[in-house]
């Protein structure tokens, strides 16, 4: 292999292929596979193996991978699965660099696993097993079964038929595929190599993933992050929304189904678009393919992917230059102008464009006098425009309006909504100038440099059929429009953060999960709680009462739930005080170790939660949310994987719900917001460095106008650490494509 | 008329119509609507007006309607605004019954009204002026523009763009059209009438509208609730949802947009469903048609609706006997099984059902093992199932796992999601058998009284043209099929609360909006609030305070903001508190007036804000929510119209999100609800009966184990009273066909 080879090339464009399990008929995996592979003749040689002999499209099969006249560079292998290993040892035999495993690879995880140990420890890769293979339109390799248009979008999947399914929209939508690659049981290439792959990959322009197993999950989110930075944002796609969805994905690859709430912070640090369904992919699909002409929409000038890693070979897109500074994120919300037929349709789509977070501002004067020079009298003019019947009776209109609006500087994006498209249908006399207005309509959004995207009641038209050509997204319903440009505004106004290293873990383990070794521990990173003294009996606490101060709390240690113990008593305002509720908690606790702890009580304080907990995927997950009794109500928390800097973990403080409370709420002075992230980066350092701990919280947090203070903590003492790195284990070996 | 015929018949099955400003040119509204009319001459006379003379099909255009043979039941008229009086005076005298006025009708509204006096005079009706038109498919009756396919969906628009779009969708379904009514500007016939008269025709089966103008919001509140009762649930596209559509509705008719929530709230008493897009309309409607063939599969047990007022001839459809009783909403969320062709789309269909509030639950033990006889081993039987490539191994898999689920009795729909539709595509051998498969699925569905729903990859294919012949709802994307069954279990599970009768107006009108005239008006409505006097002097006040006791509370009168103006002050615990206080505040706000009133702390008490605002349409609207100092940022709050019902405002509370405060949250004791909603109610009867109040608000109401009681209240006296009457007076006759 050379140096400047892409190390996945012998799976997207090997010099050689051979099909094990060949078949003829086309009832069989090994038909399309072999006559995919044999579509490919004109670049590369194709083999077909089948030790019962036969032919196909004038190929004979040969009985085995030693009768080859050459190595072949990758071997599929759709055999039954108790074969499969001798083939790959074949294969390893004849030289092969890359095996595609279509079949299970094994009786279990295990066999799997030693599987790939074999063909990894000879150098070499294996997608799969239990995958669908690998399509590259661009190399003219069809290792698969189904329909693969070609195009400029690229899938990463755990499953086939949604694949299947991306492929019909794609279609639909005039788009198709660069490559296609089904993970399967993921024991060599994973996710993120596949995603890795297609960022170098220049003919792909957009990236989609569906994932159920996440693996390496930070090491994803880096690659996630790199793909944004190239200018190929990933929409992706994933499960565990509901117990039902775990209970599917269980069953279908044994995965591990990471909380979704955690892929969803990861997928906005990394400029990821989370999305829910097929549909959704292909609509923001179609807008991202769209913007990519479109330089100078950007409406979010300030973009810090300006600092990411750029990945590979792909050209990365250009970046407004003016950083606004590390705590001030983005413009968020595109500007949206709606041109619609009629007031009805107007409405809603701004309606759909408003509760997907987009912006549908009022024009200025100048330019709703400019609209209202096209329109009857007593159109809409005022965004959206209501066409009023300008439309049927000039189609020219169309062109007119959309120019007047994109070039505007008043609309980051132009929505077409409403009969376009379908006037040839109701009169084929219209047919051309439909057309034509089509092309002016495509023509008005690449010269403008802003984005239209277009809504229209009819389906296969020519005029519609001339947008999609011209690189205008057109849309079935107002719904899909405005998904696909709220998608576009996440890619735009993404702060990207990646997944910050894992720090080795501290020489110092924790001895368990109480009160008093949460709290040195935490204090040793940092954090601040009430004065305190630790003590055993009655008259020591009288003693440290005197030198904490009153009024003070009582608090018995070596308790899962202290406080509904009876372990917790709080506001002990002096030394009688004090030794009775040391007699009634030893009553009711038994405990053999108290601490008595100063009161804190700062004017104006707001009551955090916040914890981590260790994902299996992704490791330490930062928890930050209001808290006080209410907060499982108030469900008011946002994640971040731990370790994280203070500027996230400032901005995460700002994206709950209730930050107001935060920052000056009715009059009162704002929290000290940098202690507070402190706070939380104090924390979130202590446990990724203590991987012991399974689980740490600090509820309350006070944060206040003077600072942070924690008022209790715990944790949880594992017996394992973290899940990650023993799933990593599967793929010891240096990956030399990760780029990290 | 006799007494019989629907009041309507002159507009949906005239004997007779003549179509004024008929044309031969197919650019103009006239030759559509003469072509639209001459299409039902085997039914009815139809005349063709011009004054200039022409033909179309070889009828002949006559110069007026004085010229008719005989008088013409509808009259259409499509001539310039200016001439549509004189028109409409023609037909009139000619005896025309109704008038269908697609231009605008005058040169602004007041002409409109005069137009639709005129005829109303004359014991006629009009629809319009400014519509499209009117459809009934049934009665052969095309008097509007664009493609109407015939079929059991009717549609009530003020927009006749989106009833075109709809009209697309629907096709696009195997639906069509029974009636439409495209509504204009509502002169004389309005929303509620149009829906009224589709709840009566019987081969209407559900039923959607587009309003943007509202009119008598409670008529209309009550002939949704009249349609949900007679089986045909209305479907409701409303703007207002941002501000941008309410600039668009507007500039379109001129309506008054009501809020987006006080819509919601009727639609949730009457049994209808608010929807967002055209889209989901039509996915909902073919959902609801295909349930309507499915009496045996209501999920819900208990639906009140058996004790509204039925409408018309529509059969009711069959309601489970029981009720569950007045305060126990009906099971709300049907139970949903998936069968997929993958793990992946199964998983995402999981999720999108769950997301929409749909139950995807685990099969019983049983249930599993029956689908596992059916699959290869490992795949998934626990819902979602996972067919894991049984189906294309063999097509009868798919009929087979369909009864199973249908059959189960774990399972109120079944959700079948993937490839199924689409295998004729890659393997024309196997058409014959998947349309034979298809009609397997439609008969285990008709046979087992479930609903099945299938979301495919496919789009026009002859399997899935079976399903939806025999109506199985086929949707092409999963979340479609989601929002679909959605929309069916909003329906299902309504509770039926149609707007009580608006009281009297009461006799002794307040004087003003302070708190002690508010107080006093409350309480004479039963309401309680600590005990209070009214004083002038310091002296007063310290008199009354041995009355009232310390500690209390002194606030000064006659403010519009009086805590901020300084004029509330807390807890004062004797006399020179008191004395202080109110030198203070006699300083701070010059008040004259003041209320020296008890603290009342009651324990385990939840804040709430409770008032009642007038909606234009829809008169006084109650709003109940959590307060305190975070309400605004909780913004958790429910509306409902008053007056209501104890009943009503009891499940209000229990419907908000924080409600498990006030049923015992984390220990405390629940709050006395029924105290709660009894001041809800002695609320909003009280606004209810003096609309000269255009806002009342307790804030806040503390409502606590004890009962309930209101710490503060003001009222805002408006200049006019509702702004409903007022609109309302637009149709001052009695309207025969209101069944209210």
């Amino acid at each position: 292999m050379t140096p400047e080879q892409d190390p996945l090339d012998s799976l997207f464009d090997p010099r050689s292929v051979a099909v094990v399990g060949a078949s003829a008929n086309p009832e069989k995996w090994g038909y399309w596979l072999a006559s995919g592979a044999l579509a490919g003749r004109g670049r590369r040689a194709v083999h077909l193996v089948n030790r019962r002999g036969g032919a196909l499209d004038g190929v004979p099969f040969l009985p085995d991978l030693g009768a080859l006249p050459s190595a072949p560079e990758q071997v599929v292998v759709a055999v039954p699965p108790p074969q499969v290993r001798a083939v790959v040892a074949e294969g390893l035999a004849a030289g092969a660099r890359c095996f595609t495993v279509i079949t299970s690879g094994g009786a279990d995880a295990e066999a799997e696993q030693a599987l790939a140990s074999l063909i990894r420890g000879h150098g070499a890769r294996l997608l799969g097993p239990n995958c669908m293979g690998v399509v590259d339109t661009t190399s003219d390799l069809r290792l698969s079964w189904g329909d693969f248009p070609a195009g400029q979008f690229g899938l990463v999947s755990q499953s086939g038929n949604l694949a299947l399914e991306i492929g019909r929209l794609l279609a639909r939508a005039g788009q198709g595929f660069s490559r296609f690659v089904s993970l399967g049981n993921q024991r060599d290439i994973d996710a993120t190599d596949a995603l890795l792959a297609l960022v170098r990959h220049e003919p792909t322009r957009v990236i989609a993933a569906y994932v159920e197993d996440f693996r390496d999950g930070r090491r994803l989110g880096r690659a996630l992050a790199a793909a944004h930075a190239a200018g190929k944002p990933v929409l992706l796609l994933t499960v565990g929304g509901s117990a039902a969805s775990g209970r599917a994905a269980a069953s279908h690859t044994g995965a591990l189904v990471s909380a979704r709430a955690t892929v969803a912070a990861v997928c906005r640090d990394a400029g990821a678009v989370l999305l829910d369904t097929a549909g959704e992919v292909v609509d923001v699909a179609a807008c991202l393919l769209a913007a990519r002409g479109r330089a100078a929409s950007h409406p979010a000038a300030g973009n810090r992917a300006a600092g990411a890693a750029r990945v590979g070979a792909a050209a990365p897109p250009r970046r407004a230059a003016a950083d606004t500074g590390p705590s001030h994120p983005p413009a968020s919300r595109p500007r949206t102008a709606i041109l619609a037929d009629s007031g009805g349709q107007g409405a809603l789509a701004a309606d759909a464009c408003a509760a997907r977070g987009l912006d549908v501002p009022p024009f200025s004067a100048a330019t709703a006098a400019t609209v209202a020079a096209h329109l009857p009298p007593g159109a809409g003019c005022a965004n959206p425009v209501d066409l009023a019947g300008a439309g049927e009776a000039d189609l020219a209109t169309y062109a007119q309006l959309t120019r007047a609006l994109l070039t505007s500087g008043e609309a980051d994006a132009v929505i077409l909504t409403g009969y376009f498209g379908d006037y040839a249908t109701a009169n084929p006399a219209q047919a051309a100038r439909e057309t034509e207005v089509a092309r002016e309509l495509a023509d008005a959004a690449t010269a403008s440099g802003r984005l239209l995207l277009v809504h229209t009641m009819a389906r296969d038209t020519p005029a519609l059929a001339v947008l999609r050509q011209r690189g205008v997204p057109v849309y079935e319903r107002i719904e899909q429009a405005a998904t696909a440009l709220s998608g576009l505004a996440r890619v735009r106004t993404a702060q990207l953060r990646p997944p910050l290293p894992t720090p080795p873990p501290s020489p110092h383990r924790a001895p368990d999960g109480d009160y008093e070794t949460t709290r040195d521990l935490l204090c040793s990173y940092g954090l601040t709680f009430p004065a305190a003294e630790f003590v055993h009996t009655a008259d020591e606490a009288a003693a440290a009462a005197l030198r904490v101060g009153y009024p003070l709390a009582l608090k018995a240690m070596g308790l899962a739930h202290k406080t509904e113990a009876g372990g917790v008593a709080l506001g002990l305002a002096d030394e009688s005080a004090l030794r009775g509720a040391f007699a009634r908690m030893t009553a009711a606790t038994g405990a053999h170790r108290y601490a008595v702890e100063a009161m804190a009580t700062p004017p104006y304080a707001v009551e955090l939660i916040a914890g981590v907990r260790r994902d299996p995927a992704f490791g330490p997950v930062l928890m930050a949310g209001i808290g006080g009794v209410r907060a499982e109500l108030l469900a008011d928390t946002a994640l971040a994987l731990a370790p994280l800097t203070p500027d996230h973990a400032r901005d995460l403080l700002l994206s709950l719900r209730h930050a107001p409370l935060l920052t000056g709420w009715r009059g009162a002075p704002p929290v000290d917001l940098d202690a507070a992230a402190a706070a939380l980066c104090a924390l979130a350092r202590a446990a990724a460095e203590h991987p012991e701990l399974t689980d740490i919280e600090i509820n309350p947090l006070l944060v206040h106008p003077g600072g942070a203070v924690a008022l209790d903590a715990a944790a949880v003492l594992g017996q394992s650490s973290l899940r990650a790195p023993r799933l990593r284990a599967q793929c010891v070996e240096h990956q030399p494509d990760d780029q990290e």
